[in-house]
């Protein structure tokens, strides 16, 4: 008998669903993981037999996917969560939003608040995530000090905001970001301009120009709602910028027309859906079924706790299902299959973020983010067909375990990246400080 | 210093919904219970001078609200989750569903699939349902025999079942059960006649008649895809019947024109809204917000587990709120309050089961059904507005204890009703009955 090959970590699951190839289950399948990357995956008797793994999880209950992907947030906003929330959503920001983030940003607020969603998103399942707020170092710095793969927004506007006082200011500062975080296993950046309208077409092309010469992904909000009244739809405009590309990222693409759904096909660019936030502030529903039998990568964001509530990628991916059933009565075609679903939880997701080579599927030679779920309670039984039980059965409180690159972030249950206490303690210093002189 | 008063529990809780009187929410507040009824509501300081209970249960992280009531379900079907779902729903009901369901119904099935959907619902906070399914008998035993509160749908239709071949045997049997379970104190019993069409006009006029009788309820299924090629629509004609009034139930109203949106109201019925069911059938939303507008009664019902996977009524609550939110750019009317969707998960679904006056707030005199929300994951945080924090940032996992007249059916995160194992083995014995010969 021929010597085990050594391996980190050796997990075997009742199922693993490794997301590509497509609509694979796999029973009673084993991941091996050595220095951060997956090095094997194969039935349970057969990496049992090959390896000698330092450290063995078994999980006989569970599921074994690819961590899941929050394709859009703002992090740090889980300080304000508990504001009243209503629509229509220019009237909400401007009412009850903005008056308290004024007040009280600061490198500070991004630092603990990012740290706060950090710890929140680990302990839901989710191991990357992309951010768009202010203060992009800290959320960067608090994310690499956390093993948390993430994607952070740099911020570019024409006018000034906390963190910088013009478009040149704004891109110096990105640029700088840059050149520190260019080889931090964690991080990646992208270029975040606000607003397709609010900023010159001039300052937009200067975005994308020095996203080429850095090879940087960029991404926008652009709901239906961010339709100009004088200067029209954004992604006919954004096409003639030439921004739109397969580096590009569109936040929320909702209420499209033909001609812009041919726009996103042929450019290649990547959509992030936020069901529940879109929902919460009467938005139109992005219409993921649609851009995915266009092949359009899809992936799903929680965007900010503030409209959202927790951030819970397994109940966006839940709420997207269930919407796409909404036109099925008059297309007469079948609602997406479950496995469809996660595979935008997850691979879209990460393939938004640029990371699709990296994570978002369980494959040889890929980082080791995983997530496992027990799918032992009475509402997963039984248990016929594991995608569909994680999805409409399970809630993220049923994550049982989370590696990120290989390391136990949350292991049976229990947080371990961080300090629960700790962080309990540190929410409550800032709602004491932030409710102060807030009416509720 | 005068003796104090005995009390079977005194529940002491950082937050007390009582849902009557609406959108109160007391801090640090207790609840009283002797004999399983509600003897006092008041700050803890006081209840705690006042009497000396027998069991004291302490929860300062928490919210304690009236246990949630799942107004439609068909519990047996349970042990039947995990077939594919796909829409439209009459071609998934034909194709997917009834082939299995006719091969495998039973008395026994009925009894042991109830019993499972009342353990996942106890743990998942419901204490009350409204069950619409065959072989009544069996899921009344089920109900009375865990101590859960049960509405029981006696079937009525034309056409043979399993239950009975005749309208004239279908009431025969329901008067039977009726005789036998009035007393009972956990079950009560209503009318569901399977449909407005397909049943003849007399049998609904003979149904309506028997119902009024025995002072009974009576409750049918009503969605927009209910309408009739020939007979048109289903209100105006159960109106011209005699069926409606605040005795009867509709399940799932949507499609609702004007002039039915008048017989609601008017006529005073109830209205149960089963919003994640009926996306994943892609049926249309009932419209639970103008409903509430005209002070027509709402509840919520997860119906079947076939359709939405797990029975949970605290994701039904979540997504009846956000749908309420999609028409408000339309109108400019603020989203639902969070108190109003939990008042319908709790105290609308009672009024539609007829146990108004006996369930679903937490008021002097009424039966001690409770749920218990934990609040302290960081997701919670901050607590601002616990009824917002409930709705959007808890899950069905949050529910620490459930009470059914003042009885622990669920204390710290266990389930006392039932031994999990042992139902976990019985889920399992059926999913391979059911499965043998079932293409998946």
């Amino acid at each position: 008998m021929p010597p085990k090959e050594s391996a980190d970590l050796l997990i075997e699951a009742r199922w693993v669903l490794p997301i590509a190839p497509v609509n694979t289950v796999l029973t009673d399948h084993a991941v091996a993981v050595t220095a951060g990357r997956i090095v094997a995956l194969g039935p349970i008797a057969e990496l049992s037999a090959r390896f000698e793994p330092r450290e063995r999880v078994v999980r006989s209950g569970h599921a074994l996917l690819p961590g899941l992907v929050n394709a859009h947030t703002r992090a740090a906003t889980t300080l304000f969560r508990g504001l009243p929330v209503y629509g229509p959503r220019a009237r909400w920001m401007r009412e009850t939003v903005l008056p308290v983030v004024r007040r009280c940003m600061s490198p500070d607020l991004v630092r603990d608040g990012t740290t706060l969603a950090i710890a929140e998103m680990l302990r839901a399942g989710i191991t990357s995530f992309a951010d768009m707020y202010l203060y992009p170092e800290e959320a960067a710095r608090a994310a690499s000090a956390a093993r948390m793969r993430a994607a952070i927004g740099l911020p570019v506007t024409d006018g000034p905001t906390a963190w910088a006082d013009s478009t040149t200011e704004h891109l110096a500062k990105a640029e700088q970001l840059w050149d520190e975080y260019k080889s931090d296993p964690w991080i990646s950046l992208y270029f975040a301009p606000h607003d397709a309208f609010g900023e010159g077409d001039a300052t937009l092309a200067r975005v994308r120009r020095v996203a080429d010469e850095l090879d940087a992904r960029v991404a926008m909000y652009l709901p239906a709602e961010a339709v100009h009244p004088n200067h029209g739809r954004p992604l006919p405009k954004l096409q003639e910028l030439g921004l739109l590309g397969p580096g590009f990222t569109a936040i929320h693409l909702s209420g499209l027309n033909e001609q812009e759904l041919e726009i996103a096909a042929t450019t290649g660019i990547c959509v992030v859906a936020c069901p529940q936030s879109h929902l919460r502030l009467g938005s139109e529903f992005c219409p993921v079924m649609r851009f995915d039998s266009r092949h359009i990568g899809v992936g799903f964001g929680t965007d900010s706790a503030l409209s959202v509530g927790a951030l819970d990628l397994l109940a966006e991916a839940r709420m997207a299902a269930l919407l796409a059933g909404v036109g099925v009565r008059e297309t007469d075609e079948e609602a997406p299959a479950a496995e469809s679903v996660l595979r935008m939880a997850t691979l879209g997701g990460a393939t938004a973020l640029g990371l699709g080579s990296l994570v978002g599927s369980i494959e040889v030679g890929k980082a080791a983010d995983f997530v496992c779920f027990e799918l032992t309670t009475l509402a997963c039984q039984p248990t016929a067909r594991p995608a569909d039980t994680i999805l409409f059965s399970a809630t993220r409180d049923h994550v049982s375990d989370v590696w990120t690159s290989g390391r136990a972030a949350v292991s049976d249950g229990h947080l371990l990246a961080f300090d629960e206490r700790e962080l309990l303690a540190l929410a409550r210093q800032w709602a004491n400080r932030i409710s102060t002189g807030v009416a509720r």
